[in-house]
């Protein structure tokens, strides 16, 4: 395919980002980093990264399982806290879930619950770095953010985000550089809001297409059109993935006001 | 004191956040607006605002009690609810709050427990607009959003903020365009966040300083000195507003990545 995005060369992208993450922290003058570790692959590479840059005294690990968690994932998660020597614990976030689900009148529906969450993850994530100073490490990436593809004041709601300039596909790359397992790096993505959820059949194609056509139509300002031309990606799901970008802009933006003063 | 905030017209106020505001939710294609209602009142302002502008059958109320709420604040909640015929219901959030105390290792102080409470009020808010599509109106005006007066991803993570241009002491001038009760307007200010808690108290002068320092700083882009001699303040007091303003920076901003890419 034509039109890869445009290549950030991996070992230096783990160097800058690695980097980065230990000078903002002493910058801003808090005692370490706090990291929600799902076992799938961003908050793996994530953690690799701290651990590596900042160091294994100064992250803190939080696995937290609860329907429709794969236990899978839990065990594999708990694994590289302990192989990554960092302190963690967990939190079953299924009480809370409930406890929103039964304290409102309208029934909450599967992608309702899936958000409740991301945002039940993201005030434990707060509470912990409250409580002890530490600032919150988000996992997301540059895909996801640029299609909207998380929960608003959940997955994305963090202090630092240190996978944020790179697509999914170079996620991939600094993983391997990074030395991660291969079974992280062979996981089907998924945002584990609700069972059998995943990346590909929520966003309806891979991230290779998804990559390619972001870096088009956002970082190089393309149309639809020059996208389809540059990419030979089918013209609908250009289409699509363009709205996705178009209609999450809100999620990426502070709460509009009506403008009144300026 | 001379150098008092560019004046907005309250009148003029009114209509443009008001029309801002229905025009917003039709843009949007969403079914109405879900806010908590606290018996403060900017909770109080922006409920008079979406039910004049948008529609009593257009806004749910939620009223959220809880250890330390205070009871008089919690009535005054209900009844204007009632006042302005909207639909609402009350969630007591305290099991939640507790549940994430219990849930963690780190003993939660004063703080951290407010925090978590200004979260599990947007996560309900949340819940309820994800469930009914509609989208959650904040409260939160100019004054405390310069200063970073509100908890990161709690009362400020909103989907609107009809108030936001506002400086506290508009906010009050337009409570009366609005016809809002005069007890309303006579409260202490507060957060809700723990007992006794009060704006001036925690930001440590009253909102006449706060907003004429921050016309200075911000609207005008003045230092400290020109500020101090513009306005009459005291410098300690200007130095302070001016910190918390730049230190708060963080919670205005989406969150920072290493700027690899560009």
């Amino acid at each position: 395919m034509s039109g890869t995005p445009t290549h950030v060369d991996p070992t230096a992208a783990v160097e800058a980002a690695g980097s980065w993450l230990d000078d903002y922290l002493t910058d801003a003058g808090a005692d370490g980093y706090v990291l929600g570790i799902s076992g799938g692959l961003d908050s793996t590479v994530a953690a690799h990264l701290a651990v590596e840059y900042v160091g294994a005294d100064q992250l803190t690990g939080i696995v937290m399982p609860g329907e429709p968690s794969d236990p899978e994932h839990m065990d594999d998660a708990r694994q590289l806290c302990s192989d990554l020597g960092i302190d963690w614990y967990e939190v079953d976030i299924s009480p809370f879930v409930s406890w929103v689900d039964d304290a409102l009148p309208p029934d909450l529906g599967k992608k309702d619950l899936g958000n409740v969450r991301a945002r039940a993850r993201m005030v434990l994530w707060y509470a912990e770095a409250n409580a002890n100073d530490e600032l919150v490490i988000g996992a997301d990436n540059r895909s996801e953010f640029l299609l909207g593809y998380f929960t608003k004041y959940g997955d994305a709601a963090t202090d630092v985000a240190p996978l944020g300039d790179l697509y999914k596909t170079e996620v991939v790359e600094i993983a391997r550089e990074l030395g991660v397992g291969e079974k992280f790096i062979e996981k089907t993505p998924t945002a584990g809001l609700w069972e059998g959820q995943t990346d590909v059949a929520e966003i309806g194609t891979t991230y290779d297409i998804v990559d390619a056509a972001l870096n088009h139509l956002v970082d190089r300002d393309h149309s639809v059109g020059e996208t389809v031309a540059a990419t030979g990606i089918d013209e609908a799901t250009v289409e699509r993935l363009a709205d996705l970008h178009r209609t999450s802009e809100h999620k990426r933006e502070r709460p509009p006001t009506p403008g009144i003063r300026f």
